[in-house]
């Protein structure tokens, strides 16, 4: 690397950029506010994809695949649907050389289309529920793009059910945000906060929106999934029916949910340091990288073939040997810290006389995280650092976060601590005090988490009586 | 199924579109020309995926995501390139509710940003060779369209790959050709023939394509997947040069290679008989469906677990117990043997009697596919009996093949046979004689086998010399 990264605490948002770019997991496309995800950053969001859909699966969800372009007559049935999204519309008017009689929405999501077809598809109570998936991409005309957090097109699945009744689907609706909570933190060490989302956050069309809120390292919100009970919106626009037992027609209820390439970024902003990524072991492209250490033609003689045993012994890990010999081992450490790899092991001369080789933490890069195992059962301590790394991961995650959640006793207090972390206040649940709250501070509402505790006291803003607190933060 | 299929000796072209509806393998999206893929026909593609992709990386290559977006003047730097896809294009001309001053256009394949891409990326020989996979959407603005085999908008992986050397890039080109023949061969038991394009056939812009051919149950010629050696084309148009170990600026040879939903056309026509689907075991989706058979609670009781206990001796294969009870067994045989299942186990009060259970092959519907097998030991007669079907379904692909190949005496014979099978003979090279050939027969070029022994002979057209023999048939 010519220079270093910026500093987290200096500036963070160009931390992030450069981050990502150096550490090739994206970069910026020809087309504005559109990026190409280079393998480093692709292999991660496909450990993603395997995490997410192996429990999408086993809760009962197949995948399939609907069009990318949508009549724009479609988005026009649903009233709030289509005033959410069709300032960030693309529109293909002209196709095989001719102007359209139609143009066709590239989708910014797919309810629309998927309504229309499971209002052929479904027909009596037998056919429910439906319980499909799709993994896909979806463009949204972003004026202020970021790599990973907001760009025009983006890679996402978007899960859409149908039900016969409204306890289903919004028990759909809450196991999915289950679904979510569950991959975050066992699979990527997140800390998140399931809750609910307040009127003006909803989904375009949804009766409820449920999101996981994680805290990023500069202390602002990350919106890193969402579920939505979209009620019988949906079933009504696009007439999605079917014959109950009894022979009455009904409509259905239906849900949908979806993760993005956003959560790439929330892996970055919530584990990185000032060298670079830390990557949690589970989704990590490569979770060990070897880095043999010779100085002469000899050396390299002794070393290699205990190289290639420990590579065979770590078989079933995702294990990457460094064997470039135009750059230092000294390069080849920095690098690996730089692209976030958990564990690194150095194997040279003198490991190889003590049959035991040295093992560097990515989490801990100081001493401590430094450690010379023997080569017999390198796997099962391995394997054992990988759980530790990720348990320390979400800890520190988790502890960092905790210590930026205040409650603060008023509005001046409050107005001080959401520049730099979030506010878990009492809430009116009126729009002016949320619409003030945002032009005063930039802090929005986040969610109302589920856990929440029966209790009342006063609005933060207004003082008025107050039944729910909610967490109040800046965010991405 | 309210009523039957048409037969495939009838109306082959309705066979395949009621086939594939009922299926419910696709069905028709509401914008012309696009398709819904429905759960059961993604399982497949998924497994085509899979078995590719496991493919791709262990010949070393990466995935990552180029954008879908590009630049209509990218298009427009490869001559032939441009002139072959204009015609074709769906593009966007309004983004954010803005007219866009430079329209963009829906990927109909990526060579043009992956170049621009490269050209970024690329250094110097030590970045060499850039072998990316994308999996994607591409649309391409197609008149006459059919399910699966062309459409709109379809789902494919387009590798792109950048070498210093011609060499390498031919190597790389014809390693990708073997690699997608030995997927058509031993996961889909389809026999293809590998061969070159001719210059009319190939890809636009493109120095030499690559192509695998495979017959369809109705003899006509199916593409099934393309390698393309792309010479140093796209490396002028979009300055993809590299510092060569003498320090001297080099421009890049660079390939691509497709494979798209196309197959999955490819496996219904080549394996589907009049009662439906034939799937290949190691892609369907289920390879085993069981069928509990019981006339009241009693022998229900008595069936249940032994159902089971062969589902869970048979865990690790893709299993389905059909449990619905609002249909007969017989509908149930008839719905499995529309979907193509492999293999169907059945169950009933006797079976358990007997410890045994009933089996039947789906790629021998008579009574000599159907056998009785001891609970005992079952695992190991499923496993060899879905490898016997995958052999049987090969080799009764690659007899029907053969015995629809011809070697025409002369043109009047040639005229004959290509309209219900395919010719393989001596073509002189001319691009007239082939457009003759195709305006008098519908017959094109479909490759020149890479298998082929030195010889010569007289053009069936013109009767001039030819050094080389081609396969001539009707395509899809």
């Amino acid at each position: 690397m010519d220079e270093k990264l910026p500093l987290r605490s200096e500036n963070f948002s160009e931390w992030y950029n450069q981050l990502i770019l150096r550490a090739e997991m994206a970069d910026y496309a020809p087309v504005r506010g559109c990026m190409v995800v280079r393998p480093y950053g692709w292999a991660l969001w496909e450990n993603i994809q395997k995490a997410l859909d192996a429990r999408f699966k086993a809760t009962g969800h197949e995948n399939a695949a609907f069009p990318l372009f949508i009549p724009m007559s479609f988005l026009e049935k649903e009233k709030e649907h289509v005033e959410g999204f069709s300032p960030e519309l693309a529109v293909v008017t002209i196709g095989g050389g001719e102007k359209l009689e139609e143009p066709l929405v590239v989708r910014p999501t797919s309810e629309t289309i998927i309504g229309h077809m499971y209002s052929k598809w479904i027909k009596s109570y037998r056919d429910l529920p439906i319980l499909i998936n799709q993994w896909g991409n979806v463009v949204r005309w972003e004026m202020r793009t970021r790599l990973f957090l907001r760009t025009l097109e983006f890679y996402w699945q978007e899960g859409h059910t149908a039900h016969a009744t409204e306890k289903e689907a919004i028990e759909e609706t809450r196991r999915m945000l289950d679904v979510y909570t569950d991959f975050a933190v066992n699979e990527a060490a997140i800390p998140v906060i399931p809750g609910r989302k307040s009127e003006s956050e909803k989904f375009a069309g949804a009766a409820e929106s449920y999101t996981i809120e994680a805290m990023m390292g500069d202390t602002r919100a990350l919106q890193s999934g969402t579920s939505h009970s979209l009620g019988q919106n949906f079933a009504r626009a696009f007439n999605i029916q079917y014959l109950d037992e009894s022979n009455n027609m009904q409509f259905c209820w239906t849900t949908s949910w979806g993760l993005s390439t956003r959560f790439v970024g929330a892996i970055i902003m919530a584990h990185g340091d000032d060298q670079g990524l830390i990557l949690p072991p589970r989704l990590a492209p490569i979770q060990v990288v070897i880095v043999p250490i010779f100085k002469n033609e000899d050396e390299r003689a002794l070393v290699s073939p205990v190289v290639e045993k420990v590579q065979a012994e770590l078989a079933g890990l995702r294990v990457k040997v460094d064997e470039r010999t135009e750059v230092t081992p000294g390069f080849k450490f920095n690098d690996w810290e730089l692209r976030g790899v958990p564990i690194r092991i150095e194997i040279g001369p003198k490991d190889v006389e003590k049959g035991s080789v040295a093992l560097a933490r990515r989490d801990m890069p100081g001493r401590e995280g430094k450690s010379f195992i023997p080569q017999t059962g390198l796997k099962a301590e391995v394997d054992k650092t990988l759980l530790a790394i990720h348990t320390a991961m979400y800890e520190k995650a988790l502890a960092f976060r905790d210590a930026h959640i205040f409650d603060p006793a008023d509005y001046e207090e409050f107005k001080q601590v959401v520049q730099n972390g979030w506010a878990f206040s009492y809430w009116c649940g009126k729009g002016e005090c949320e619409g003030q709250i945002k032009e005063d501070t930039k802090a929005t509402t986040r969610c109302m988490p589920l856990d929440q505790k029966p209790g009342e006291g006063k609005c933060i803003h207004c003082g008025d009586l107050a039944h729910q607190k909610v967490y109040f933060a800046r965010a991405y």
